[in-house]
This record gives C-alpha cells, structure tokens and sequence, in this order.
C-alpha cells in the first residue's frame, strides 16, 4: 500500500495520476497548504522539507517528484512506465530533472518568490518574467524534448503526468499555448485518459 | 567513450570526479562560459538549453546532473556507485533532486538573479538571502538526509560527487561549515580521494 501526500493545486497531481495509471493499491492523505499545515509538525515528521507531494511506502517516505514518479513506475514494472536502457532511462531522467528543477522553478518564481527574497517589492519583480521563462521551457521541450505523441515517443512513461503540469502553469501565467502544437496535442491525449480524469476529479476545488 | 562538455566554477564537477571514481573512459571538452560559449551556435548542438554539464554518450546527449550521473553510474555497474532496489534507488533519486532543484536553485540566485527578473534592483535583492537558504539547505542535509559517512551510508554511491558541490558554495555565500558536522566529514573524506583531486586539479583556475 502507498500513501500519496498531496495538497490542491500543486504538483502532486503528477504521481497521482501516474498512481492511477499503474492501477495501484494507494490511499491519498491531504495537507491543506492554505492553512500552512506542511510546516506543521504531523506533516514535518513525514516530510521535514515541508514539500509535498511525499510517498509513503512500506519501506519509508519518498520525496521529490522525479524519486516518487520513478519508484511509483519501478514497483508496477508490468505497466512498462520506466524506460529501460540506461540511455533511455537518462533521457527520461533529464526530461524530469528539466521539469522539476528549470520548468517548476520558473512558475514557483510567480507566487513563492518569497522562498528567494524577503523584499517585497523584489517578490513582486519576479511575477513578470514567469511567462518569458515558461514560453522559452515550452520552446525547448516542444522543439528538443517532446518526441510525440508522448514525451518518451510512442510509448507512455513517467515523464507524461509530470509534462502534464506544464500547460496548466502556462495557463496560470498567461501563456497561450496554441504556438507549441506538440505540447498542446500531449496535453489533450493527457484529458482523454481516465487515469487523469480521476485524479483531476481530486484535484478540482 | 564519453564526452564530458564541462565549464570550471561549475556544477560539471560532479560528474567529472564520478567518472574519475569508476575509472570511465572519457574525454573533456571546455564550454567557457565567460565568453558565452554556452550560447553559441557550437554548443547549442549538443545541448539546446545552453548549460553544462553535458555528457556525449554513443547513443546521444545527456544533460542534467542527476540523469548524467545515473547514466555514468548505470553503464559502470561492477563500481556499484548506483543502489539497486526501487526504495533505495528512488532515495538515491530524491536527494539528487534536491541538490538539483532546491539546494543548486538557491545557490544560483547570487549570481544568476538575471534568469528570474530583469530589473537589477530586484537581482541585487536575491542576494541576502541566498546565504540562509544554503544553511537550511545544510541543516535538512544534517540531520535528514546525510546518513554518514556517504550520502546513503555506507557505501559512496552517485550522491556523493554531487553532494561535494554544497560546501563550496556554501563557501562562495559566507555560510560556515563547522555547524554541519556530518556534512564537513564528508567533505574531508572526498577531498581525501584520488578522483576527487583528479578533477579538482582541472577545475581549479
């Protein structure tokens, strides 16, 4: 059994719809981060970084979306979501890795730019590159990253519900994603699977 | 063979010491970023994001340092730097992801303000509190997730280059190390090994 820690709006919609796609035996625990509950201390026993999403699993907690999207993908290896070869599996590696430390720092920069600076005035001078900077990581992966029709190429992997987050970040920050063909065709394969639907069913507020 | 693209002062160290500790057959090409190299037309071939590192495989480029070192680490298996079960391995991944995308972000608001704001005032005001970031950064490493002597305990695995990085930029912020025990034990006992020095003796300017 696997416990997906997760709260509304974040990225934790990701390994929630990787869960639903291997058909996992999970339960789902939420941290209601509009009442601060991640720096509280039941959440900073299960996580001390205060970050969801965290997996609990029979063998201890997982943090960081590319480590729980990898485990979730290695311990349901008959749905094939892990690449196998070590060049193939980098590949998919650095498509994470890119989403996570360039692509999700970019929209975090919008309404966590207090992470960075306690300036006020600073924070606020973040907002206005956050479109720049996500059109520019919708360049790169509609341009280098996105094989087509999924991320990897023809097959589904765990890199899909992690690019899934990107179009709704552009949208959050008003970037039109009509001049990137390929990401919009990803992101309307992604609406048509149940495994997303059922988990956007949680997300929605 | 593999082909290291490195630039010195930079995160290219890590996987530069791990292919020292495997004994890889390598090369290294320099992308020197003061004059920009890293946009130019040359470099943008091999990696259209324009950082380093970037490692050439024989079956393609690899780029960011968490998938370059499982990558070095996978196709050198008898160096045992890579943990097998999905539990460990996911661990492994998560605290890669860390240095990626929380400890290496908060480093890099000193000095490249430029890629989240372009007002100057704003850059200039990321600055102060890049130094209490990297302390937290140190105190999660110190007590969470550094389980000693080696980043997963026991054995150096495809952490520890990695996690070599974080005292020297704690260095370059004015953070000091003597209250991270753990963590400056084991900066001592990388910069006690051969591979280590091997690549230091490069990057050093």
């Amino acid at each position: 059994m696997l416990t997906l820690y997760y709260s509304k709006g974040t990225s934790a919609l990701a390994p929630h719809i990787l869960l639903e796609e291997v058909g996992a035996d999970y339960a789902l625990k939420e941290v209601p981060i509009d009442t601060g509950a991640q720096a509280q201390p039941a959440f900073q026993q299960v996580n001390p970084k205060g970050r969801v999403p965290a997996l609990k699993a029979p063998e201890g907690v997982i943090t960081e979306n590319p480590a729980i999207l990898g485990y979730i993908a290695a311990v349901h290896r008959d749905a094939q979501m892990l690449p196998e070869t070590p060049f193939d599996r980098a590949r998919a590696e650095a498509f994470n890795a890119y989403l996570c430390a360039t692509v999700h720092v970019a929209f975090a920069h919008m309404a966590r730019g207090a992470r960075w600076t306690d300036d006020t005035d600073a924070q606020a001078a973040l907002k206005p590159k956050v479109a720049d900077n996500l059109a520019e990581c919708a360049e790169v992966i509609e341009k280098h990253l996105l094989k087509g029709p999924w991320a990897m190429g023809d097959r589904y992997t765990y890199c899909d519900p992690y690019l899934f987050l990107l179009p709704r970040w552009m949208a959050k920050a008003g970037v039109e994603i009509a001049p990137y063909p390929r990401l919009a065709a990803h992101h309307a394969a992604m609406q048509a699977r149940p495994a997303t639907l059922a988990a956007l069913a949680v997300h929605q507020v």
